[in-house]
């Protein structure tokens, strides 16, 4: 099957690019790295996207940014941050991606563990990332032509311990390997509307 | 107590105005009604707000827009909605509350059962609600001062049936009496971080 990743050359990305390259044909994508570029909080860009490539069978978003810090001094800019990049950015995927796919093609977003296991200073974060899990379980009833849409929500990388791991003291980390596996289950699985905890 | 009520006109809002009438000072506010002018959307209006009325005790919202529709047919303005509208605007609201309020007062906020119970053309309504309750369980654990913040999610009112009665087939309505009953355990209640579901 062909598959378009967004965010491929990125920690997640480059580990399901590995994985699902074993078996389809991969269309990297990122903001300036890989084969297309893509913004995915511009809509235009999205769609521009999905007509360069032309019909696929799956598309994986594993990029979008968050804001996280102290809600004493945040700001509704900072909030905007996480809602326009990770949250509608991927719905931006979804939404221009159901024209695209061929015929029971799959969509597959990534959120993150603070959906449900809070952090300090992830108000942001955690709106971002539970909207996601509802707009997967929303989306995936409406969606027509056997098309699928599910999220996985990984614990903190292994690999990204040393940039992130003070923002989760004691979450068990899982190696990109292990989190690359549910992006398979999501894509080569029958299932819609599902959230893939890795944690 | 001195509580602001947003969206005092409202089906849900005139119920929560008797109830916490009984024990508070009210200031009813709303877009066009009530003693005081917000739009929840715009910041700069929730800060000119806060800032007519002084220090209060609580602040209650049950006001904010949605989209529902067929995702096949969704657009992002359309999405945009509900993000701005019920989502971005109750932050608004918590953002400059917890600058205004008096300590230990209250924020509550109102999402709705299709957070966690699926209704067709719902993709933008789930995601906000159930990005609402991401959210105040991260803004919870980073109040100051003895802050607290929840949220109520409704089912469908008994007064709204008439309304989005089709939206919600077999769904239980709950009469905006009891619905207040919610607000009334957040505002006077012990809790912060929680979702007080009427259904
Ligand atoms: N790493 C973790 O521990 C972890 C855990 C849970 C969830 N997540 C979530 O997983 C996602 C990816 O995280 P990551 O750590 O793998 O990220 P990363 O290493 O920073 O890589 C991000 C990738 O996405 C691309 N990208 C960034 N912004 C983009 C945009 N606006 N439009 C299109 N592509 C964009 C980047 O392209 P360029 O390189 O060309 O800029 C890069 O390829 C994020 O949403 C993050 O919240 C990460
Ligand atoms: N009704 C239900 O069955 C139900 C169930 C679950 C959840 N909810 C949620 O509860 C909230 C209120 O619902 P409702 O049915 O009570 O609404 P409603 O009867 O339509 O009343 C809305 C109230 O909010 C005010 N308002 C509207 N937009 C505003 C804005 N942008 N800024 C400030 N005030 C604004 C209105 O003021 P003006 O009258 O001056 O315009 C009015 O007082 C909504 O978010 C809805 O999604 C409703």
């Amino acid at each position: 099957m062909k598959i378009i990743v967004i965010g491929a050359a990125g920690t997640i990305g480059r580990a399901v690019v590995e994985r699902l390259g074993r078996h389809h044909d991969i269309i990297g994508a990122g903001r300036g790295s890989g084969e297309e570029q893509v913004a995915i909080e511009d809509y235009a860009s999205v769609q521009a996207l999905f007509a360069r490539t032309g019909p696929v069978d799956g598309v994986v978003v594993a990029a979008g940014g968050l804001h996280i810090g102290p809600f004493s001094e945040m700001t509704p800019e900072q909030f905007q941050v996480g809602l326009h990049s990770k949250l509608l950015g991927q719905v931006h995927v979804a939404l221009a991606a159901q024209h695209a796919l061929n015929d029971g093609g799959s969509i597959t977003l990534t959120s993150g563990i603070d959906a449900y296991h809070a952090i300090r200073h992830g108000a942001n974060a955690m709106t971002v990332n539970l909207g996601l899990e509802g707009f997967v379980a929303g989306a995936a009833l409406d969606l027509q032509r056997g098309l699928r849409i599910n999220v996985v929500a990984p614990t903190v990388l292994t690999e990204s311990v040393p940039l992130y791991g003070h923002l989760f003291p004691g979450f068990e980390p899982a190696d990109a390997k292990r989190v690359a596996m549910a992006y398979q289950r999501s894509v080569d699985g029958p299932e819609t509307g599902k959230v893939y905890r890795v944690y």
